[in-house]
């Protein structure tokens, strides 16, 4: 077992994850299968979650946020480390209303799939000495809830942190080397607006497109009996956790909106071509798609064979 | 190993399988992993596949089409069941170019992925006798040629049956029977318009979208490291074979691009939830696609569970 000294700087100290569903609970795992002597504390709004995180010991301690106010205090005074990994919708109420009880020098974390919206706002709210850094881990399953967290969902995935003007360079690095620690693969530092409007493209779209796919079945037949590889893939995130996704879209309204109207144009233009049969025109078009995305395979092959720390 | 007599009836005496692309390939493998005492042949445009099937005993006999036509007319002729596997263009050339070489009894099948503009025609070319079965197995990679053929890509798959007027119920249950013994999953007999309709949005949708959605990247940013799984899933088929998919595209013209607008209009719909940041709306159509998929899923996992012969 790796001592705790053995642990990248930024988990040495003691870890509170706040909100202990898919990412949270996911977290806590890996972090502890980096070395069981980590300590991480669980703050939740349920009691189940931290249940099943101390009998797991994935949990060194845990807290029930609202009802157990005073444990819950003391676990983010004591904090070294804070990883908020909750709703959009939470974050900033979390700050606001913990700003007079975190430490001097503690870290917040936030894991949000965006960052525009919050993040200024959010330094701007705590006190000085307390750091507020956004990341972004791109990793997930279809599935939500600490059931079915999972460290090794992290392996190999790509990891972007989106520094602001308040982040120090030192603090940057440790999020950096502990996500390496952590086995994501690429980790990238991009601005948080220009994050959002290349999410929109790489990870709303996407959803947006198999929720839409999904949605525009009108046939009576049974689709699975007609269902290939292509309908899977394309359909799978469709099972998806609407709540949360209907705050991701309306936060990155602008951006995203702008995606779906050009690619409902390129979806018109592509139904013109099919509609006159224009054969060289549609081989042309589905070529272009063909050695781009064969282009992106090669450059995601390169990257995954060299960098993965475990 | 399995006796010739233990193959399915339609596999018993000498099977051809025309175009070694990945399909075909598959097929003979898929064959001879049944039994190496199956008798399976291949003919193809170019050498170089038939010289591997015979060099890895997955091929009987071989001939090149157009430079060796007196051994490609004497296995059509000896032949029992015709596989053909090649584009749609080249179904109707193949079947009135050997017109009169077919022999009573044998049983041609083709396995293109549309069926609606050709399985008419091709029966009124064949003389009496000889009986032209429509099948669509819905399988595949995105690797096309020989050396991707694998029997594996059928465990489990749809297996769609498209019968005509010309058909004998005889000859259906036995491709029913051979299907299955492949491996394949559900299996399912449809009248062939409405086999292209589902298909267009099962089918030739995910294509179109996937293909799309890589084609509408504009911007300049690393697209790979801010991917997650969402986006490789949706954009996997985007890999197309261009030449053969234009070909799918043009003769599904009609049901494809009424599902393409259809769709961009669900998507105009979206997108101006988005912009009117209406979040309970978008909820509203994520949740719908949520529950649909979720039913979708379970009835394909209870399947799964129950019918794999192997």
């Amino acid at each position: 077992m790796k001592d705790r000294q053995a642990l990248p700087a930024l988990l040495q100290g003691r870890t509170v994850i706040v909100g202990l569903g898919l990412m949270g609970a996911s977290l806590a795992k890996g972090i502890k299968d980096l070395s069981a002597a980590a300590f991480v504390a669980g703050l939740d709004r349920k009691e189940q979650p931290i249940f099943r995180g101390l009998e797991e010991k994935v949990l060194d301690q845990g807290a029930v946020l609202s009802t157990q106010e005073d444990s819950v205090r003391s676990l983010i005074q004591e904090a070294t480390l804070i990883i908020l990994s909750m709703y959009p919708d939470g974050i900033l109420d979390f700050v606001s209303r913990y700003r007079e009880t975190f430490s001097e020098g503690t870290v917040l974390m936030d894991i949000c799939g965006l960052k525009g919206f919050f993040l200024e706002e959010a330094q701007r709210i705590l006190p000085e000495g307390v750091e507020f850094v956004g990341t972004h881990p791109m990793a997930g399953k279809e599935k939500s809830g600490y059931e079915y967290g999972n460290g090794e969902i992290f392996l190999g995935a790509n990891f972007v942190i989106t520094p602001t003007l308040h982040n120090r360079r030192e603090t940057l690095d440790q999020v950096r080397a502990m996500a390496r620690e952590l086995g994501f693969g690429r980790i990238r530092e991009v601005e948080p607006r220009e994050h959002d409007e290349v999410i929109a493209y790489t990870s709303h779209m996407p959803h947006a497109l198999a929720a839409a796919l999904v949605n525009s079945w009108l046939g009576t037949e049974d689709v699975i009996s007609f269902a290939g590889g292509s309908f899977r893939d394309v359909t799978r995130v469709a099972d998806i956790n609407s709540a949360l996704w209907a705050q991701l879209f309306c936060y990155n309204s602008q951006a995203l909106s702008g995606e779906l109207r050009r690619f409902s144009e390129i979806l018109d233009e592509l139904a013109q071509m099919v509609e006159q049969k224009d054969r060289p025109q549609i081989e042309a078009f589905l070529t272009q798609a063909a050695e781009r995305k064969e282009r992106w395979n090669r450059e995601g092959d390169r990257y995954d064979d060299g960098s993965r720390t475990r």
